[in-house]
């Protein structure tokens, strides 16, 4: 016999999930309703209208696949690439890699455009490739690197991108309700996210957007979608007017959405962007002035997601245990070439705020401590103050 | 600005989702955990062992696809079917309709052996398919038809199609934890299932089990799988002792599902296939009593879901109509041939109980007067406790 469901309490600031918000996970306790309900129907609609406010597009396919982010990279790449279609992806990082892989057991002819993990892709490889390689499809690159923490720039990329007559694909999990995407005044014309990182919400939905070029394309595909589950084609027949079935929607995520993208709209996005940023800033270098290096340069570092090089003779798993056995503390280890060699702190969503930097800063250089790893007490803790002093 | 999420109450007697277990929706407001967390690990691999005593399985692959029912029948066939494979499918409802799609769309020749919607597939019928063509490599066919109410008898099935050497393969979406879906004693190879149906879980993930002979088979592919979210080669890592990082898990949805599960082996399984069959044999009792005419013959009805023929000069959409505004009560209409030709009453899991039975009843009863639709009064009500006193 089972007893009840009783997970122990966390502090999830690692590269996601990130702590939900208490008024989503409320929302998700409301009794159901049908799938085609006129009040579920309704819901959906403000869902939309919420995306896209937050994805800042008007693009009328603007959605939520029924999986995680990873269903809604793959739903791209099904839907907007056939069998034979050449696309370049840009790889710096496991999630670049991950869209190789997707893209590739759609039968695309992948060309990989790459860097080191914890740089950009420089826009000049991507032009150097499209001058290469003609009859490219699609340009798909990494918004917010989970895996590093780096902020790709897309506004001069988009440009190249449209000058080679391509779709411009995002990977945008990371980004979306933690930093501007801009998807129409950068003419991204796809990108995908999750719920589990800055609209803190529970993993269980991918928002999507496709602009209407891309939507164009998905309508003159000569093969049917190789997935029947994320063919864009009928599902935006459930989600538009038509309201014709497909799938059973998963009504308690969609109303976890809905509630997440609420609190965001009415908290003002320009004001959710500078939450980010600014303890994102401050974390940074109260990390910074505990002798800690960071993974990526300032110019190219995300704020919703630091990549923290673990210093010489400290245990990265002990480490880890520790904030999360004295601590309740969850932060995320490296992946891939990555892995052993950095620590990802996150601070996404309901998440950023002053005494989430606080709390991760004191519990840190406690443990680190333990670890035999020795600085100034109490520097960090005064860095990140005169950071938010200074930045507010 | 929008409003807190406020959705109306409603009793939720389609086809599914089922109404919500309010324990299930309770553990849904629990705060998460990381998806790498040891006490999320635990409660994985809690949720394996609920779902196979629930399956009535030993298979060790019995985990939860990150998808509703559907992604969990796309999830089969992507694994077990290379492009060029043959496959025998049952059609005899919309979703053997479905996988004759999602098969096809994996490359596989399909040969549909067909049976009008509401009679069960005759297995002589899959045998004659079996001599006639050979090299099959797996026969589907659905146990409980969401779209006619029909069970289709599986023993026997499970035989043939063994004697020829192919896998067998179901659909239990309304099945499981309302009817014995006896993996092992029947030798099913691959099954898949929702939540949202007699489990009384919201929609969102699809519980799957797979035999060690189709484990076997996915392990021999010569193709990757053209699916990189559904991929079980990668996701039985991160359910088994391996805990390779996949995707993302959406843990309140395994929240939900480990405390519907729980539920129902508390209860006792067999406790709860008795309960599904008392009250759904009682509705049915009422609904004839009522003069209505059930689409399926009393041997293979299912009990868990109904399907009713809409008497003459009855509107089916204003009926539905009413059912939901006047009384909150929401049941499906027909699908394909059968649109405008059925209702499709569900008493799954939660919603299974004596007082679901009366309040349709009455409602039904109500509504159709309203439409001109005349029978005597109360008649439904004294056979479904009639059918009650006879059978508990």
């Amino acid at each position: 016999m089972y007893k009840e469901l009783n997970p122990p309490r966390r502090i999830l600031m690692g590269p996601g999930p990130s702590d939900v918000h208490p008024k989503v996970l409320q929302a998700m306790a409301n009794p159901l309703v049908g799938h085609l309900d006129p009040a579920f129907l309704e819901i959906m609609n403000e869902t939309m209208d919420l995306l896209r406010h937050v994805y800042q597009t008007e693009n009328k396919v603007t959605l939520a696949m029924s999986g995680t982010g990873s269903a809604g990279m793959e739903t791209l790449f099904v839907n907007l690439v056939e069998p034979g279609d050449r696309v370049i992806i840009g790889v710096n990082g496991l999630f670049g890699q991950r869209m190789v892989d997707v893209a590739s057991r759609c039968g695309a002819e992948v060309i990989q455009v790459e860097a080191s993990w914890g740089d950009i892709i420089e826009p000049e490889k991507i032009e150097d490739a499209l001058k290469k390689h003609n009859n490219v499809k699609l340009v798909a690159v990494v918004h917010s690197e989970t895996s590093t923490g780096v902020r790709q720039p897309l506004e001069e990329l988009s440009e190249i991108v449209h000058k080679y007559d391509a779709l411009f694909v995002c990977d945008m999990v990371t980004s979306l309700g933690g930093i501007p995407t801009k998807i129409d005044e950068y003419k991204i014309d796809a990108a995908y996210s999750g719920t589990q990182k800055c609209l803190s919400a529970p993993p269980g939905l991918a928002p999507v957007t496709l602009s209407p070029r891309a939507v164009d394309v998905l309508a003159k595909r000569k093969n049917k979608v190789q997935s029947w589950y994320l063919d864009l084609s009928m599902i935006q027949n459930y989600w538009n007017e038509e309201r014709f079935y497909h799938h059973t929607a998963p009504i308690s995520m969609v109303y976890s959405l809905r509630e997440a993208l609420r609190l965001i709209v009415n908290e003002g996005l320009e004001q959710v962007f500078k939450r980010h940023a600014l303890y994102g800033g401050a974390l940074q270098a109260g990390l910074e002035a505990m002798g800690l290096e960071l993974l990526v340069s300032e110019k190219h570092r995300l704020h919703q997601l630091t990549a923290v090089q673990i210093p010489a003779n400290v245990s990265d798993l002990e480490v880890r245990k520790r904030l999360l056995e004295k601590y309740g503390l969850e932060i995320g280890g490296g992946l891939g070439v990555l892995k052993g060699k950095i620590w990802r702190i996150g601070l996404m969503g309901y998440n950023a705020r002053h005494e989430n930097v606080v709390f991760a800063l004191a519990a840190l250089e406690d443990v680190l401590r333990e670890q035999g790893y020795h600085f100034i007490s109490g520097a960090a803790l005064e860095a990140a103050n005169r950071y938010i002093r200074d930045h507010e």
